[in-house]
């Protein structure tokens, strides 16, 4: 029995259909939206109705192809220039979307590798690509989750930070692929929540979509996690990534470096779930990641109403590095990295 | 030349009148009430326009004097009932507060001890004994700052959480004492406010007090202590605190605690300014400490608006305890205590 049927998708194909989770209306509405043309693609993707790297490169991907699926191209050149052209008006909805453009550019490679075929072929190669990168995201994911699987038990508290969950991907996520995993092997698994300010991640989208699938989820603000450590309730912290470096530093979601902290003061183990393709060998260490620092009203008016005076200085990165001694484990789709990271990396690399 | 002149006041006795700063404006809005009767001091109160355990008593005091002062009592026994009747009555605003019963019995007794004067005599020296209230609080602030000051140097950037400032005092504050005295002496002295969540009283308050004085203040969310630290930007972390027991562990805001991890593992020096009222000799240590845990719609819907799916799990401890060890000293207006903590809380008790 795969009770995985009730894991909540972000991005469905239904009835040749491209139907999206709004992820906007979240927590307070559950609203499927279809999107049927290119440019209300592109305004799911402007309008973070569909969010995270790899689920906004699916999206491309289907959308990509619906720009083209009613196409009245005479020859494969006319069809290639009018897929090119959709696609770059794609690409402009999130013009720092690294995975947006990678999932573009294989849709046109698609349609260049297929060139020889019928118009109607390459539409089909072209839905079967998209399908592609959706299934290859979703095993991918699986992957992390049955890894970071062999390091819990059943009757284990996991604390997490931000959204690294299904919503961002095909399905299961990183972080949270294990606990849908847990779930679904019967176990019982529960986990804390960070809100995680200013954005409220864990708030709206990490206790929403556990609550879903029926995990035993418990919202906290941040500042409230090293009490919970304190108690002895929590078995280990799991937490995605944006980057990891040559040494296994890794750049994730504000406040990550301080619950790496908190945990190794309370030993605890610290995991990190991140695709291999998350490891950039050409940065050889976190001192060398660059911290995005957003606006000041993401803190001082983030839910429409003022919390703080007019005028006050606000510092607001939005990732912190945690360096790969506080990281009892780096969990990859390829297998478990350990210290030291350098030399794991470097062969995690070659598989 | 007393610079502290334009310290933001959130009590005034002025033209015979009681004036509040009402807090629940802020930081939107500074707008500064006159109390003219019993009912309005018991609304404030209850209303949470003055809060903070000193300034509460300092309101009630006042109060007190004001509902009797135009009092047509024939004779001491009458006009001591209406005392006592109103005091009761000010006693309901907010039922948990311990200080606000210390103030209202110290103003009873001083009516007692003066029954053989003239009821006009009587009103005046209860006018006095709430200066007096006033008076000695502001000075035991002042002595908390003064002492950790010597702590400080000029150039020194200083972290704190939630609001320990002179808003809940009659001036000054405890945590942030030190530093409008800095700022008297023309020392530059920075400071990070954590906004210190599900209440938001580092963002709307210590900030907003700071600001006013004229303080290099800058708002960061909880999460972003860490990251900070690690930055080498902060010298000091001092915080406020509601109970220290008799080994030294303290009480106070949520994430406290938290914070003090962080700064031992950043060699961080962390500092708590307290009353030595509030060292509670009977509790042997901070495990005795009981957790006061308050409603789940302070964090899923603190804002005005729901930010947390309904029907979610919620843990909100208002406290948390910081164990001795992590405590690098405790300041209070008799001196400064340092480890071991049981030894040196005997001798100061004694002063």
């Amino acid at each position: 029995m795969d009770n995985s049927q009730d894991c909540v998708l972000s991005i469905k194909w239904e009835n040749d259909n491209l139907v999206i989770l709004d992820q906007t209306k979240l927590p307070e509405k559950v609203e499927y939206i279809t999107l049927q043309t290119i440019e209300e693609v592109w305004d799911a993707i402007y309008k973070l109705k569909v969010r995270g790297a790899p689920a906004i490169g699916i999206v491309a991907a289907y959308g990509l192809y619906i720009s083209v699926r009613n196409s009245k191209a005479a020859d494969f050149e006319s069809f290639y220039q009018e897929l090119r052209k959709n696609s770059d008006y794609v690409a402009s909805s999130r013009p720092t979307a690294v995975n947006l453009f990678w999932a573009l550019k294989r849709m046109e490679k698609r349609a260049l590798d297929s060139k020889n075929k019928t118009l109607e072929e390459i539409k089909m190669d072209l839905l079967n690509e998209a399908h592609a990168i959706r299934d290859e995201d979703e095993a991918m994911c699986k992957s992390i989750g049955e890894n970071l699987l062999t390091l819990l038990k059943d009757g284990m508290t996991i604390l997490t930070h931000c959204n690294a969950g299904g919503l961002a991907t095909a399905r299961y996520g990183t972080a949270l692929s294990p606990i849908f995993l847990a779930k679904d092997k019967g176990w019982n698994i529960k986990v804390f929540a960070d809100e995680t300010r200013p954005l409220l991640q864990g708030a709206r989208l990490t206790v929403w979509e556990l609550m879903q699938y029926g995990v035993d989820v418990t919202l906290i603000c941040d500042n409230m996690a090293a009490h919970v450590m304190s108690k002895g309730w929590i078995d280990a912290v799991i937490t995605g990534c944006d980057r990891v470096a040559a040494n296994g530093d890794a750049a994730n979601k504000i406040g990550t470096y301080g619950l790496a902290v908190l945990a190794k003061a309370h030993n605890i183990p610290f995991y990190i779930a991140a695709p291999s393709s998350t490891i950039d060998i050409d940065t050889p260490d976190g001192g060398k990641i660059v911290i995005e620092e957003r606006s000041e009203e993401e803190v001082s008016c983030g839910f429409g109403k003022r919390t703080a005076p007019i005028g006050v200085k606000v510092y607001n990165p939005a990732f912190d590095v945690t360096p790969n001694h506080l990281i009892t484990a780096i969990v990859t789709e390829k297998g478990i990295l350990r210290p030291p990271y350098k030399e794991a990396i470097e062969i995690i690399l070659k598989k």
